[in-house]
């Protein structure tokens, strides 16, 4: 049967096509900077938002209308993968995404519930054999559940510890059966909701023996996904650890375990974290730990991950110019971590949003490559810094100046001359470009 | 001739004293937890804000009424150092801190700034003589002078690197000469205002030059003070390197700087940044950083530092609980990074302000001292995290599980039970001790 | 059967208890500045949070353990109606507070749906005839259910206005019936999500209409309780209308409402739009719009809406001041629209959590009488503006002056001066009122 | 003399010009929607941040450099009011606004400050006669110097609230004869820094009082000028009494002046308020309050007013959007109430910062008229809404409905049906538009 019957393969229409189940700007294989849209930008979809999330809020509940609804238990779980191979094909995506609760119902026991993922996980592989849709990542969802009330790793309770470290060896198992490129762990538990009943040092400690123990599975069973950690300050819990690229790799460099992940960055986590998209995938890039993306935008106005599809042609084109400085994204992609809104609930809401953040990433990768094929802010930035390349500044970074040397260059110095940042002149002309590309 | 003629000593007269320039909590002699007050508080007065703050605002001009206003050059930096003495006295302070631009004014070349910095140290020594006040930390003013428009140590251009290389130089002689116990970097202008104009890993790896030869320099000259890092997310700079104290750290760690250098946390800092003063605290000392603090407050409602003088006493005595368990703060002590508001413009206002601030310190450092005397939050973290000093929660610990052992342990186990965290509960055990120390 | 069976009902021991189910500073038959405490604080217990919420969150399931939590339908409700009263009686509260669908559950029509109401709501009569706890407010919850996706009395589906109306309706009948004090309307859909399919201008003019056919029907029945409006900023919609008190008094001005209504001030609501709760009761006091108070409070390090208990006591201290410049409440109390932390999920955290609060705002009353009665802020206060009881600040204040006799006097004046605003004296007597009441 | 004399003309090239002084977009003669790019833009150089800014910041001293700097007193006013008639002429704005301090400087005494303003008002008078730019608005500025450092209107000081109003009378003249098109008032220091010392309802009623008084003496004089209303939430001033329009309004209505005052709506006001900008223009519009614009952008991840010229094209769009909605601006304008960023010291930065802003809102202004010249977001409202044209919608709409047959309606309804939102087709619609226009 099909879940959307009245929806056809979704192609490239041009940006004048009125069609909203068309591409405006996608076009898969459209060749940019040497290579198709659809291998720069390795989009993948969100199974929990687009199949599983019912448009629950705080306050109201589900509103989403899906043709599985009617379904429960396995007969659901299948019934939403049948469904979701429907979608990538018609959508026409390389990649998806999942947490092992996404795909398979939990039992009663963890047998039970393993055994629900073995027979999904099975059906998965089947799909796959003729599908061109591959697993970007997969992860496991150790927040819902309350059992991690106190947290999943970083539980005051051993019991719930133990329960995480089965749940992600199996999550292990499963990447490695359905070739994940790579593995992701957010921590939406891992934190505190309060310092008075906290034992930081014993929770960060144990989160590191924990991610220690993954590493060391994943090795011993050959799985070879690229690891990653997804930061984000807050929400669920009040404090997480992961508060930023930064928070995690100190803390990745405090336990030895910088070598063994890299990040994988989400524009609406970011900005909660008091940072711009770009901040992010530029501190990742240059500390060689940008793995991957969770492509959606936040509402700046609001205080909490609204998970909105990406649709800011400003934000696109600055994460890709980020992403083409990194030689692209290797194992990562570009995951719609993002869902529609609670009033845009048909089915069909599903296709058009997909639509609008992959032509808004399709647009953005375009603006990029012009800007980098151009060269305009590296012009800038070659000019800017020029004196680091000359006299006394060739000493600094090649490291034979001390503050000896440097207080004479000083003293011998007059008048001090800096140069325009011309901050309003670059953002008029990626205004420019961003119309002209 | 005295720069606060009608006000003498301030006294310690206890918490029912109406007079407003005594003491109602602050009693320095008195003994908390085995050490005096004043051994514990380690209070700092800052230079800037007292003797040198206008009161200007992004939209008015100054209004802070000081005897010294009509002075000029070095004579008005001798007339507020006289001042500075009498106030530490009156005030009973045990340190102060200043940038070098605070105590003596810029010349037309670096000799002659230098100079003027010159004679104003040696009479800052020759007050020392017989002042009880001591010098907390110097450091270096590298963001208020045009020439740091781009950056210090960050910047684009060579030449002010050479210069702010010069000016640190010198800040570590000047702290030598004064005995100085710490030594701060806060990096105002080092980030940046956009990313589109900026070299990222250029700019911190010449941070990192930087920091390298500072402490090499320290070295060679046998100037043994702390080196304390003062993270700051934004403001003046859109966005600042040392963000938060985990941003600082990972900076230090991924350059080999690690271990020459500690945090000074201050609160204001660590609201902007998204955490409580509380984290950043406790943070900084479970990884061994905690070396001093900025004693101030913020206001949550608005979005830049206000430096309120502390007089929350929930942030105090949170705060001194963390400086209590780490063993109080070392070298490092409590600096009130503070100003009186804008609309406090009389000198007499500087001791209110003052006296509010060691007062709520002095009283969180009692509750705080009772708190851990009757290991209040202590005997909850035990019971809360004691399944990891028993059974499988000691070989986590002790590193002798793995993903095998724990998955057999979870799948024999049948139904996991937590406990309430009690967040409520501790929280009206915080008031009452409040109430009742 | 009791549903807290080893919990008594909580009586006060006095600021020194150590008993978790004892009040500290609550003592109901004290009397304060010639009131007594119960009198003063006409607590009200929220239905909702306590006997209705799970503990889920955006990203976790339920959490809470609840002896009522095995049934369903009526009997849930019956159950529940059951141990709210037991809760109320043993807590000693005077008030409670509900919308329709905490107390009975939505039937598959609207007929069946009133019908639920009817039995529960005649259940609560009868619970009502032996019980000291009485209504202080009711509300209907036009939020949850999808229907309300795009608002409710502010919909674009003329379907869902009429349905609001019924629904209004009832609530209005179900209010007099269990002779409500307040009626309160809380727009949690009100609002809108994107102003690019939203027509402003209609949706305001129809929650015009709307609420004057309440008025109407209201004085029809004759149910003469007073009508509050909770203003909230946002969430769960993006934008919500009445985003403040101001915001909601010109709504109410700009269409003939003004004298109908009165505020219930959230806490959380006041910081979520940016003020201070302080500032929310303080304008609307002014404005003779201080209705009631809806007590919580906020994290101001969260972006969202976390309904804590209040146990900040300077909150607690203001918001009392407010309310005793007001000459009290008048029908409106302090309801504790707050909740447990979904990881205090026990029953015993639901008494732990309303004694927090009850003890913190008793607290706060005690401090606020004693600053009344000593007139400590009032002095402050007639001393700065004191200009304005005499000479050109009588003709001001009486309405003689204009712009030419003003300008007079101000090409006459010399030289003016302000005196100190005094801002950290006024936080420090603050705190010792706090320590010493 | 010339004070750009490296600068020509600024003409429209198109947008593909690399010109960095030449439009791109911004071509002033070119019919958009009936009119002239001109005639709908209206655009206005703010005075205070082109010709009277330094760079400084709460951090750092002034890095501005001007051709003028080296001038003081009246001469320098001079300089710059020459320097500002030819950059008006060279940029081709039709309007420029100023404040009475940023024109002339302050004297010793309100006679010799108004004797300066005086002179320059009347060389204002006469580079009018040759040149094409009008004074959109003129104001006072009430918030610089330390006199206003309670309040202006709202002091505690019936002295400052003269002056206040010998200035105000003044800055109406001028207004009147320089014939200016609006009059703006901005409260910085209409607000309170703490509640502890305020007398909320004297400083409100005063503030009344002071307007009422503007609108007498305007009408004595027959000064026509529309009169702004200028909202912002904070900055200077904790909490300042206009915090958005709604706020305004409220203030207004209670105070009788509704019908004399219009918004000036500023976008880093709006979202400093928790508002986007088109919300606030939207809420002014429906409400027949739309007045004028400061057309500028905040940084969403800042806290503070950052003043920056608009870029952002959305932005420019939906403005725009209900501009062309409101009919135009009327008497109002494109105000550029934006500084080039500290580091973006040259003059050259002046032109290119208007330039960036000018093409910004003449792309937006293409972009909205397309947008309403297809009627996209009207037919989608049209259709959302159209049960308030039919049935029972048209009953509510038209007064005929109330709770009785409303209830009959829904309870005769069996289900409700509601459409989708499409949120995220309408986003992917506006890129369209804007890449498109
Ligand atoms: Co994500
Ligand atoms: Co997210
Ligand atoms: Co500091
Ligand atoms: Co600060
Ligand atoms: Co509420
Ligand atoms: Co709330
Ligand atoms: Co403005
Ligand atoms: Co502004």
């Amino acid at each position: 049967m099909s879940y959307f019957p009245n929806i056809g393969k979704v192609a490239y229409e041009g940006p004048k096509s009125r069609n909203p189940l068309a591409f405006k700007q996608y076009n898969p294989g459209e060749v940019v900077a040497g290579k198709t849209m659809e291998e720069h930008l390795r989009f993948s979809v969100a199974y929990w938002h687009t199949f599983t999330a019912s448009g629950a809020d705080p306050f109201g509940s589900a509103t989403m209308l899906r043709p599985w609804d009617r379904l429960s238990g396995l007969d659901l779980a299948k019934a939403r993968l049948e469904a979701a191979f429907e979608f990538f094909e018609k959508l026409g995506v390389p990649y998806f995404a999942f947490h092992d609760r996404d795909i398979a119902p939990e039992g009663d026991t963890l047998q039970e519930t393993n055994a629900n993922l073995d027979i999904i996980v099975a059906l998965i592989k089947e799909y796959m054999k003729t599908s061109k849709t591959k697993l970007l990542w997969n992860t496991v969802n150790m927040f819902s559940h309350p059992r991690f009330v106190h947290g999943a790793a970083t539980t005051c309770n051993a019991d719930v510890f133990a329960y995480c470290a089965a749940q992600v060896k199996k999550g292990l198992e499963v990447g490695k059966e359905l070739d994940a490129q790579n593995y992701v762990f957010w921590g939406g538990r891992e934190g505190y909701e309060t310092l008075l009943n906290t034992d930081l040092k014993l929770e960060l400690d144990n989160l590191a023996r924990f991610l220690h123990m993954a590493v060391d599975y994943a090795q011993e069973i050959g799985f070879t996904a690229q690891f990653l950690i997804e930061p984000k300050p807050k929400e669920p819990t009040k404090h997480q650890y992961d508060f930023d690229a930064a928070n995690a790799a100190a803390f990745l460099s405090q336990n030895g375990l910088r070598e063994y992940f890299k990040m994988n960055i989400e524009a609406n986590h970011a900005t909660l974290a008091g940072h711009t998209f770009q901040h992010e995938l530029r501190w990742s890039r240059i500390h060689g730990l940008l793995g991957s993306v969770d492509a959606n935008q936040g509402d700046v106005m609001l205080g909490w991950d609204t998970d909105e599809f990406p649709t800011d042609l400003y934000e696109t084109t600055l994460a890709m110019y980020e992403i083409l400085q990194n030689g692209g994204l290797g194992k990562g992609g570009l995951n719609f971590d993002a869902k529609p809104r609670r009033a845009s609930f048909t089915p069909e809401d599903l296709f058009y949003a997909h639509i609008a953040g992959m032509d808004s990433f399709a647009k953005g990768l375009k603006v990029a490559a012009k800007l980098v094929e151009d060269g305009v802010f590296e012009a800038v930035i070659a000019q800017r810094y020029r004196s680091f390349r000359e006299g006394i500044g060739v000493d600094i970074v090649e490291g034979r100046a001390n503050f000896h040397t440097l207080e004479n260059y000083a003293l011998r110095q007059s008048v001090i001359t800096n140069e325009s940042g011309r901050q309003e002149t670059l953002k008029a002309i990626l205004n420019q470009y961003l119309l002209e590309s």
